[in-house]
């Protein structure tokens, strides 16, 4: 199980609205199929390794990362495939919550005949989907946000200057957790301070992220770098109703995907929603300060990523986060620590959500 | 002559003026006799190594991790001890640039027919007496600056609330960090607002650091809690020429060490000279953000070590530094990662001036 859910983690960012699922095959003592779900959400995991284990299968058992799928999607049934496949045990970690499915999966399997175990490390499935199951339960995608700081906490100057605070290395993991998320997202204040294109270079992303602003006014230029590349790469922009017509037509020929939202995406609630309506499991919020201070003091951020470069501003500079109003030490938002490591000239740390 | 450092290490903080020095004596592949630089700086490490070897030291091979001493001082010159005891062979990492060794005591072993070889890891020996070897060479002693802030860089709420922002095992590691440093300085402000005791406790600390107040204006109480205990354990007032005689009064009748600058400590350079100059080689600086940004400016800190907590209180809240008038980049005070690591809830990372 444990190296079904590295296979499925490889699939993180790559294949919503699916959840990112990790199939292994084992007969007699030995691995004859292995898969995970592909980029774009199909193949299934388990199809990839029936597909890979073929005859081998008869007699086998397959170790799931999620409850097989019941229902005729884009794709027959799972748990349809490893009855037919003559697969005569599957061992699972997590019920799947989807209305579809949500026990429908291993019934199926244990009307069939199958052994079924449920439940095998859990935990760590459900960390893993983490995104998945929010968006099923909650209707919200997981939010992980990233903070790039000096150790005073600044992340620019009092000018404004802010690249590059931290390293070469940093940057590229950077680029890598874009990677395992759905979506990329800021403000519309570092859309226009930064100009920035928000994309994953050189790593060979199969799938790249969406590119999400949270824009009110719709007031990022359409001849901005997210502009003008909207074509090769999706952007979302989430506005309020109140926007200048000529803005709305600048955008709209960019091939841009315009969403409005009733109170705009000053309700952050109610944006982070339209992401998850729209499929959305795994959001990286990339600032800037205002921003990430409103997602924290909603309570909407799961995970932090913090990068620390060895420098220091002072207090004149730019703060990481915009005012949170919090003057209780007990009312400050806590996050316990996930990992840590060296990365290049700086460190990063990562937390979750208390 | 690493394990000679390891053992040297040990005196750090505790054997001021004097350098924290290591020795092995090695005869026929086996270890004889260990020593190091004693509480309060004597007896130094040779002694105790030559004083464990006995008779063993004939013949013997002396790791010394700097030059011995060659000058009579509070006892005899470590150099004749060497040769009385027959030594044979010293190898020793640095040079000591106090002017009355500087070469002497490799000329004195040298002359008496042993065979030495200098510069044995130098490189380590220098970044272990970084203190000594600046108090000698600049006439400053090593500042090693703490800071402990949220991820958002923050050290109290917006009401003065700090305590506590990192957890208990963060805050004895602090306890070690003070055990091996010389002195713990804290600007005025910092001592009126949080009344501290700045020791170190439950470490069995034999040396107690010194408790330096920088406060221009006397301005703190006698009936302080440094006040209070510092006929137990030193404390030591930088003020400057106009303090109310009161306060003066107030402050010698506790026992205190009041040392008059003609600046005042505002001049940071003359503050850190003054300690200097009675002895002090490492001193641990623990706030507050006034204080550490003025030393941050002018450049006189050469270590940083930074608790991170995993709680966020915005920038509403107290910054770890105050401005620094940074506005390109390029000007920001850069520090190298030295380590990194868990320490309980927090993460503690180490860094070295560039």
């Amino acid at each position: 199980m444990r190296h079904a859910l590295g296979l499925a983690a490889r699939g993180l960012g790559q294949v919503w609205p699916n959840p990112a699922v990790g199939c292994v095959i084992v007969k007699e003592g030995r691995i004859v199929g292995r898969g995970w779900t592909q980029p774009g959400g199909r193949p299934h995991a388990e199809r990839r390794a029936l597909d890979q284990a073929g005859a081998a299968a008869r007699g086998a058992t397959a170790y799931v990362t999620l409850e097989p799928c019941a229902h005729h999607g884009h794709t027959p049934p799972c748990a349809d495939g490893l009855i037919e496949a003559g697969v005569t045990r599957v061992v699972t970690a997590l019920t799947d919550p989807d209305a579809r499915v949500a026990g429908k999966g291993h019934a199926m399997l244990r009307a069939a005949g199958i052994a079924v175990r449920e439940g095998v490390l859990s935990d760590a499935a459900r960390i893993l989907n983490r995104g998945f199951l929010k968006r099923v339960e909650q209707g919200l995608p997981l939010v992980t946000l990233k903070l790039a700081t000096t150790l005073d906490g600044r992340i620019a100057t009092s000018t404004g200057e802010s690249r590059w605070i931290t390293g070469p290395e940093a940057r590229r993991q950077v680029h890598l957790m874009r990677l395992t998320h759905d979506a990329v997202m800021v403000g519309s204040g570092t859309a226009r301070a930064d100009d920035p294109d928000l994309g994953v270079r050189d790593l060979g992303a199969v799938r790249q992220p969406i590119r999400v602003v949270l824009d009110s006014a719709l007031s990022l230029s359409p001849d901005s770098v997210l502009g003008r590349t909207a074509r090769e790469r999706s952007v979302w922009i989430l506005h309020g109703p109140d926007v200048p017509l000529t803005a709305r037509h600048g955008w709209m020929r960019t091939g841009a995907q315009l969403i409005q939202l009733p109170e705009g995406p000053r309700d952050l609630a109610a944006a982070l929603r339209a992401l998850g309506e729209r499929g959305l499991t795994r959001v990286f919020c990339e600032g800037g300060g205002q921003l990430a201070a409103s997602l924290i003091g909603a309570g909407l951020v799961d995970d932090l990523a913090v990068f620390n470069a060895g420098a220091l501003i002072g207090a004149d500079g730019v703060a990481a986060l915009a005012g949170l109003g919090v003057q209780a030490l007990a009312d400050a938002p806590r996050f316990v620590l996930a990992g840590q490591e060296r990365v290049g000239a700086d460190v990063l740390s990562l937390w979750r959500r208390e």
